[in-house]
């Protein structure tokens, strides 16, 4: 059956002149087989981390709106590149800017929100029968300025138009083939998944796989765009991401881990109400997201408080925490980032309360020390030492599917 | 007395960081004495070249609305960088590209020629006391596809908007301080021209001298732009274009010199009517200018035509008469690419009979053999030997300004 399909490539597959030939091979095939294509790209290989170079020696502190102006050509670029290379193998092709295509932002400069999708001239070249090559992570807010939409945009822009256009199926490009069980460069008997629900996705996109930016699934879950995530260096089906998937009869469809985390415990708090409002809104305020919470019970009336953040995020909140001491009224502050967290996802896991504790059991077998925990319905996280990582992430693999 | 100015930089002048700060200093100094600035800006350095490269070798062939949408990002792009550059010394300062700032063309890719330019943008901009620098060289269609209007682009950029803004003085900084009385590195003691009028400056960049292009100084005649051409390296002031100049009571004010020139000659010719015009049609149609043509009298009953070409165009303009021999119905054909144009170029020619006849002395005098002649109203150019060149510039140079 003849349908509408949105290609994404990222970065590292239009990277050079090879690279562009084997999308363009990619699409050309899908063109042949009678499909309507639309292409989003990134930019090139390290084109936008050049781009991110200049600006750092000239201005550090350039305004969003010119850095958007600026990183947006790495798009507009590759966008073109692409489409000369499909036009050298003689199919019809026409490239866009993100503004050409019809994608209005707000004007939250770096990292715009996606307002609508006025999709009328890329549905006017594909009636053209043309091929049509749209520039992600861009686009125009209603005072005509450039945007960008933040990390993961090329993900995001290509549901995001799969959305608007009702694309029958988002194939997102990457250098893996798949979404696995696994990291297979920890776990090298992880499997690769035919299939996945939008909620264990996210699950795992939000705790470190990097398959897919956890803001495409997201809008690909809010409007029923069917994924697929594949290899385009290989030529085999990848792994899909939609709505409900078939029972395999998996408590657990993979394990996932994340490094980039740093621990924060204030101890010694008065244990009275408004102590958590307080920290928390102090972190909010400036913009520093804080993934897991533990409040125990201190010595002599008091409490600590535990949680999470970014490594990068670390130094900020720490003197934050650090300047507002008086006003917090803590005893010590204990700060470390020398830890790993590491999760088990599964959307059957909500029916099966005995996941956590098999997981627990591995680690404790393995000699893993757990230091907090934190559940949804559908996963199970720990935070283990960092020197542990590798080695919890395959004795909970092993134990859920060797 | 406050005013708007429109300023336009170069490649050379925005190529690296030092110079996009040099640049932004003659921005901000504009800025500080209370005038409006809008600025108009090349791509930087090699980048429209690299950008060619990549098309050499991704697709020879690529279309030239591919092409123009990547080549665009070179002026986007230095646009935005020289914002920045701006920014950082405190200065409020928005890049526009070509579409945004209301440049609006006709279709023909990579050759558009301008339509319409709507200032609305810009005008807001200047309102704000932002300094407004536009991407040069590009616009937009009426199908809202990115255009370019190819060579010289950015100074009849520039020129479109000081005409469009109607500004009191539109700058083009280059790597050199003026116009000057011949070419410097010829004729050492050439000296800069406070004052030349379009015409005469219309006619030295036809004839040569790459200062400005020659479509830019076209525009600014029309719309009586008043243009200046200064160094964007040395803080002095230039050489000001405009409608009419003090009489500074000079026959000529400068000697241009072309080595890009070709010589056809189509030898016996049958003397009868419609000859020229069939030679010149032939050439028209596959677009080849034609500069000097000069008819004579031959032997027996025939005429000779000669012609002048650019160098690039001689292999299609030779193959293009062999092809049409019979019909064309010449004996021979002499080509000869070994050949320069010299030119006296003034506005006070016009009332003074006696310059050729000084400039056809100088040269004889010299030893310097003259094998066409050309004249208008406001110069004399004469084809000689390559090998005469320089010696022939700097002898016309010394007849009238030794």
């Amino acid at each position: 059956m003849l349908s509408l399909i949105v290609k994404k490539f990222g970065g590292s597959s239009v990277a050079d002149d090879d690279k562009l030939s084997n999308a363009a091979r990619i699409i050309a095939n899908s063109h042949v087989a009678g499909h309507q294509i639309v292409v989003v790209v990134s930019a090139q290989g390290d084109t936008t981390d050049d781009l991110l170079g200049k600006i750092a020696s000239i201005n550090p502190g350039a305004s969003r709106r010119e850095t958007d102006m600026l990183l947006a050509c790495g798009e507009q670029m590759s966008a073109s590149l692409l489409a000369m290379t499909v036009e050298k193998m003689g199919f019809p092709v026409i490239s866009l800017t993100g503004w050409q295509a019809g994608m209005q932002t707000d004007s939250n400069h770096s990292v715009a929100r996606i307002q609508k999708i006025d999709p009328e001239r890329v549905r006017m070249e594909l009636d053209k029968n043309n091929i049509v090559i749209i520039a992600g992570f861009q686009g125009i807010n209603r005072f005509g300025d450039v945007t960008t939409i933040g990390r993961g945009g090329s993900d995001t822009t290509a549901v995001a138009f799969a959305s608007a256009l009702k694309a029958d199926l988002c194939q997102i490009y990457t250098d893996v083939d798949g979404v696995y069980t696994a990291d297979p460069r920890i776990v090298p008997e992880a499997r690769k998944l035919k299939e996945i629900s939008f909620d264990e996705m996210l699950e795992l996109a939000s705790l470190g796989a990097q398959v897919l930016a956890s803001r495409s699934v997201e809008m690909a879950k809010r409007f029923r765009v069917k994924l697929e995530v594949l290899s385009s260096f290989l030529n085999q089906p990848g792994t899909i991401v939609k709505e409900v998937v078939k029972m395999e009869n998996m408590q657990v469809s993979g394990v996932a881990r994340d490094n980039n985390v740093a621990r924060i415990a204030l101890v010694g708090l008065a244990d009275v109400p408004g102590v958590a409002s307080n920290i928390f809104s102090l972190l909010a305020r400036q913009k520093i997201n804080v993934d897991i919470i533990l409040q125990s019970i201190g010595r002599h009336n008091t409490k600590d408080i535990s949680f999470t953040v970014t490594k990068s995020d670390l130094p900020e909140a720490r003197s934050l925490i650090e300047e507002h001491k008086d006003s917090l009224a803590y005893e010590t502050l204990v700060v470390s980032d020398h830890i790993s967290k590491v999760s088990a996802v599964g959307a059957g896991m909500a029916n099966n309360p005995g996941v956590a504790a098999r997981m627990f059991t591995a680690l404790a077998r393995a000699g893993v020390n757990i230091q907090m925990i934190s559940t949804s319905e559908i996963k199970v996280s720990v935070l283990i030492d960092l020197a542990d990582s590798d080695r919890a992430v395959q004795v909970i693999h092993q134990e859920f599917f060797g």
